[in-house]
Order: structure tokens, then sequence, then C-alpha cells
């Protein structure tokens, strides 16, 4: 079997890898400020300058130091070294860049890229199994249609040697799950919250189940909760570490045209399921299919042959990357509620009301956010070349600093892009304008 | 109310409108020999020199005198000027390619044009009714899915002033003038029999209503029967009349992407209608907007609004184009079975077996075709530059005169076309190959 080499580096828990482990207690993914202090001077020594409270070099301007503030306030909710320690050596597992199996895929995200990936379950070398794979994508409160679908979808690809990768909710996202492990194939839940947690509570087995032969992962470390906007941070790895991405079932609101967009943004595949133009749920789909141009498909052969006729990553034969290393259901973690957790997301963006864990309410992406990210949205522009940050500064009527903040927020979302001019909105189910 | 200017050239039946009735009872449309007679020498002395047997200047090659043959078969169910005469007096139309109504898509027919169109109904102008025209297509044995969404689609383009052309038969057809019908809007039938002849039988009232407001038209004259072949052979004017073509539920060789294919030709919209994936019917559909590029349509508006986009003939407001001229069901024209009827179609090639009057058969384009001209199209080759015409000959393993006159026949059906090689074979469902 292919894919069972490396991937052993995980159970040295290193300065560095310590270090990354640190940062993802320490800040949300995509965190602008985190990126460039590590990309400056490595984890260790980022970690360091938090604990310590200054930047190498000394002062730095009033955004840096707030971010500085932020973090510092999330210290006390870090684990000592051997806490992390004795994480791992109960099956949890750290895979951060400079790791073999870190998928090739993740690179493309730039300063986006997650400080590091915790992932529970039997996948030895997730690189490998990521190599030949698909996300499956769509609402959360899809229609029998769109669970049959999904299921049968995921079986085939499963079948066929390539490995289902989805988020882990109810709806499409379950049933890819459901399908691709009937057929005994590996699938991967990205979830959005710790690999500990439960999250929807109905899919606990479920979850157990994806780890059991697969794997769960997350760029949350083990203990954080959900929280809506995590929901979309969540979406770019999605897209990013699969080959291309199918959404099956979708409104036109649906937080899954946010992963499919992602995908495109990294152009990756993106391929959309048409059903009836009498249900709003394919909607999306629809208007992916005719707007974006995304690659129609109706059943997993097609799915894979758009794939082959793309290219990509070669892969070969990587059907079997799993090992059978103990199940790793459970795993440990800490799951006492932390300082940090829902609390002030990201950069400093109080969270909005946690989601509740419903299958029948749809996910738009808007709802993950504050009012002060809403009311910044609004005041963007949705067509032409963008507006700069004083404008928007005036027309949301809040600080410059607060509307900085969610400006970024909005960015890793994928529901702003910065352009030459400055800022415009990126509506779910609208088309990355030109420029 | 604009259109209802010229169209009164009908009345009188000169000798050259006269001959061009006369063709339509002598030949099936699409004769090679035919159209190159009449471009020759016009359709008044190509009436003549069939009445005497005689090519204007004398023999010519084998080809052309079983052509001639043919034509002379037919004479005897040709009426006499003042049979004609009294059919148009009884309200039925003739309308030939002098008329200023005449459609302007169908010059873009070149050689396969019509020899003239038989009408039948309330449209004064015939041309401004197809300015601004949608062909709704699709499977007899649609699916209620099918046939909602073909109504509602039919509904909505009427309310937007728009007229839906369609072939009248079960299913998608008979929804769609229902839809325009529920609307007031003009919708016209493309009848693959005379005008005066209900197809299907369980059609008959509908086609009443469609003639009421708007207009049943054919190419075969008035007590002509349907035949499988005539089918395909119709959906080139269906085609040519639109301004765009939408398949509304169709599988992957269902006779409506013949149509679609046709308009592709012709360089009109094709759009198509998603459906379920779990659903045959919604194959033909889901495949031409994967592999020809068809555009996705899921409402009138974005119907239109494709149009729109595309441009084309001005049109303006012709919404209402329909004359309150007397409803004019019913309608003249001998209903008594005429030599050539099914006999000896087209040109020549034996009639498959009639097609049944039913609802719940899929309409395959292929089984329009007599053995002969099946055994021909499965010797064409399905991909590559084409073949020389004696490989075919050998292929088939028929004579080089049978093979020449089904290949005619399956190149104006859509099925095989000439290369620069030779000839290709044109399956439902596959994209016309470049070159």
């Amino acid at each position: 079997v292919t894919g069972l080499s490396g991937a052993t580096g995980d159970t040295k828990l290193d300065d560095e890898r310590y270090a990354r482990a640190a940062l993802t207690y320490l800040a949300e993914p995509g965190d602008p400020w985190l990126a460039s202090l590590v990309r400056e001077c490595g984890a260790v020594r980022a970690l360091a300058a938090i604990r310590a409270g200054r930047f190498p070099g000394g002062k730095r301007g009033d955004a840096a130091e707030r971010a500085m503030a932020r973090w510092r306030r999330r210290l006390a909710g870090v684990p000592e070294h051997d806490q992390v320690a004795s994480q791992l050596a109960r099956g949890i597992r750290l895979i951060t860049e400079s790791d073999p199996e870190w998928p090739d895929g993740l690179a493309e995200l730039g300063d986006n890229q997650p400080y590091a990936i915790w992932l529970r379950g039997a996948v030895t070398d997730l690189g490998a199994v990521c190599r030949r794979s698909v996300a499956v994508v769509g609402s959360r409160a899809a229609t029998a249609y769109g669970t049959y679908v999904a299921a049968e979808l995921a079986a085939s690809i499963a079948a066929l040697g390539w490995t289902v990768i989805s988020g882990g909710a109810y709806g499409v996202d379950g049933a890819a799950h459901r399908g691709a492990l009937a057929r005994g194939g590996p699938t991967v839940a990205v979830m959005a919250c710790g690999i500990d947690r439960a999250y929807p509570m109905g899919h606990t087995e479920l979850l157990d189940g994806v780890a059991a032969s697969g794997a769960v992962i997350s760029e949350w470390p083990p203990g954080h909760g959900v929280a809506r906007l995590r929901f979309l941070i969540r979406n770019r790895v999605i897209a990013a570490i699969a080959r291309g991405t199918v959404v099956v079932e979708a409104g036109s609101r649906s937080g899954a045209l946010n992963t499919a967009r992602h995908a495109r943004d990294l152009d990756r595949l993106v391929m959309a399921v048409p059903g009836p133009v009498t249900s709003d749920l394919s909607d999306g789909c629809h208007s992916i299919i005719r707007d974006w141009q995304a690659t129609l498909v109706t059943s997993a052969d097609e799915v894979i042959e758009a794939l082959d006729r793309v290219g990509g990553t070669a892969g070969g034969n990587v059907g079997g990357t799993v090992g059978g290393t103990g199940g790793g259901a459970a795993g440990g973690g800490s799951s006492r509620a932390r300082p940090g957790d829902q609390a002030d997301l990201p950069f400093g963006v109080p969270a909005a009301q946690s989601p509740r864990d419903s299958p029948s309410r749809e996910d738009h992406a808007r709802d993950a956010l504050d009012p002060e990210a809403a009311t910044v949205l609004d005041a963007l522009p949705m067509r032409g070349g963008g507006l700069p940050t004083s404008d928007i500064v005036a027309r949301a009527g809040l600080e410059t600093r607060t509307v900085l903040a969610r400006l970024a927020v909005l960015t890793v979302c994928g529901l702003a892009e910065r352009t030459e001019r400055g800022w415009r909105a990126r509506p779910p189910g609208q088309r990355r304008a030109s420029g």
C-alpha cells in the first residue's frame, strides 16, 4: 500500500512543532499579522515574541500592537509542551508544513495557509490521501434527492479509488461521508472545530466512523468549538486539499458556494450536479454551471474524467493510503472551554451567535457575520473596480480600525476582495470579477 | 398590432405559387436533385419538366433520372390549380419564399429550405411571429416534471411577448403549446404531416386551439400523413424559424436533441433545462449542457435574457402579430390518402414502420430509419475525418446508388455529415466535429 511511508515525525514534539501547535491556540487561521510575523522569523521566535509581548526589533504600528494584545489574551489557553505531547501520545496527530504528508494544495493558500493541521484517524499520509481526492459539498438542508445523489456519488468515487472530502455537516456532507464509508473508501472530514468535538452532535458516530478508516482534521486545536465564521474559514481548506470540488445541492446563497468559489480561486476544477429547476436547493448549482461555467456532472465517472482531463498532481495508484493503525476514534485533548474559544473570533471580531445544531436550516454565508462585519459588507460596492478604505469607512460609519479588521475577515472568508482601487464585495453565487 | 401587414398574396394563386404547392406533393423536403433543378430554372419550369419527364437540356446522370422517375410516380397525387385555389379559399394559406412573411431563418437552410409552407391559423404574418420566438422541445415520454416545467416555461415566455414554437407532439411539445395558450400567447406547431391531419389524434383539440390564436404549419401538403423520418426532417424547420431552442426534458437519444443540433448548426442559441440526475429523461439535456456548452436555463427570464445577449434579428415589439381573423380551426384540404404518402419517403427510401401514436414511447432518432439507412449509418465512422463513399459501400455491403440515396437522407436528418474526406456519422447527443 502506497502512502504508508513518512508521517512519524509527529510523535516527536520538537520546539518547531510545539510552536506551530501553540499558534493554532493563539490566533484564528488567516490572521494576516501572525502570518507576516511567522514568515519573518519562524514559528518558534514568533511564539517567543508573543510570550514576551514584544515584536522582534521593537514596537510596530497600531494594528500590529492590537494583534499582539489579542494573541496575548489567548496565551493562558495554550497548553504546555508536555500537555501537547501527551495529546499526541493519545492518538491525535499534528501535521505541519515541514512534514512530508502536508497536503500539496495547502501551500497555494499563501499567507492563509493553516498554522498546522490536527488529525485523528487511521490515515497515515494525509498528503497521499488528498492527492486523488474530490470534495463533495452541499446544503445542510438537503432534500431527499440531494442526500441520495451525494451518497451515490461518493460511494462511486470511493469505488474508483478516490478519497471523498467533506465538512462533516448534516445533509450533503454527511451523505457524502456515509457513501464513501459504505464502499470502504477513505474519507476526510474537515472540521470547523476541534477534532475531538462532535459537531454536529448527531454526527458523533459518523465522525468516529470517518476517523476509523479515514481522517477527521481541523486547523483548530482540540477543545475549540464551532462558530459560524469558522465554517467559512474552514471551507478554503476543503477546497485547497481536494483536487476538485463537486457541489451536489446548494441554494443560491449556500455556504457550499463559498467552498466552490475558494476552489475556483485556487484554480481547482469546480463541478456541480444539476437538479430539478423546481427546487430552490438546486439554484446554486445551476447558477455556477451557467455563470461560472462550473462543469456539469451527473456521475462519479464524469467527475473523475473531468479531473483527469485537467490533470494536476499525478497521484498514481494511491488507492490505499490508510493504515490499519488502531481505528483511533475517541482521541484525547481537553474538552473544557478555553479562553479564545468563541470569544474573539477572528482577529478580534466577536463571534456571531453560535450556530444552531440543526439539519433543517439553510447555511447562508452571510449569517456567519457579526453586525459590524455585516455593516462593512453592506458598505462594499458589488460592482466596479472597488472603493478605497476611506470611502468604506465613511459608508459604514464605523472606526477605521474596526473596518480594517472586518475587511481582513471578510477577505479570508471569500466575501470581500482587494482590488487595485480598494475593496469590493464578493457575494455568494457571483463570479469573481476580473482585475 | 404589428405584423398584420402583408400576407395577402396567398389568396391569389399565380403559376409560381401553384408550382411551389405542387412541389410539396412531388418530393420530400431536402431532395437535393429537386433543389438543384429549382435553383436552376425556377419552380414553374421545374414542374413543367417533371410533367414532361425531361430535364431542361436533355438527359442527365442516372441519379437524376431516378429522381425524375420518383417525382413522376407522385404526379397523380398533385391537385389541379383550381383544387389548390379552393383549398386556399377554405382558409388554408400557402407561404413561399417570395412572400414578405417567409420567416427569415428559413433561408439559412440553403438547398434544404422548404418548397413552401402550408399554414392554418390566425397568424397573418408568420415571419413577424417567428422574429421573437423560442422553440420549446423535448421528450414525448415526458415525466410530470418535464411536462410541468415545459408548461410553466412556455407560459412565462408567452407572458413576455414571445412566441412558443414546438412540434405538437405528446409530452413536452404539447405542454409547451398549452402553456403558451394559457397566457393567450401565439404559438406555432410545426407538423410532420399535413396541417389538416391531427397527429397525434389525442391532440386534435389542442392543435385546433393552436390554430385559433396561432398557427399550425407544415412543409407537407394537406392530406399527407406522418412518417418517422419526417419528424427528423421537420426538426430543421423548428430550429430554423425560432431564434433559439430550449430542450426541456430529453433522453440521451431523444429526437429533441436532433432539433437542438439543427439549431446549433444554424448558429442559433441552444438552451437546456436541467433535471434530476436520477432521471434518464434529463440525460440528453445534461449532456448538451456539458458537451455542446448549451446554455443552462431554469426560467423564461433566463431564456429571453440569453437570447437578448446573443442578439440576432432585432424584432422590436412584435408581441401581437396575431390577427383576430376567424379562429380558423378546421381548415379544408383533402384527407384521403394520396400516392406518395408514406410510400416512398424520401428520395425513394421506403418508410420505416409508421410511428405509433403513443405518448409513452421515447422518440429515438434512429428508430426513424429503414433497415438500409440503418445499415449505412452503422457503416459510417463515428470519429475522424470521414471515409470515402467507396469505403462506406464496402462496409455496408449495399449498392452504391442505395448508399448514396441513404447518405442524402441521413444528411438532411442531421445523422450524417459530409467531410472533406468523405462521410461521417453524427449520432444524437454528440457535438459536431470541427472540420
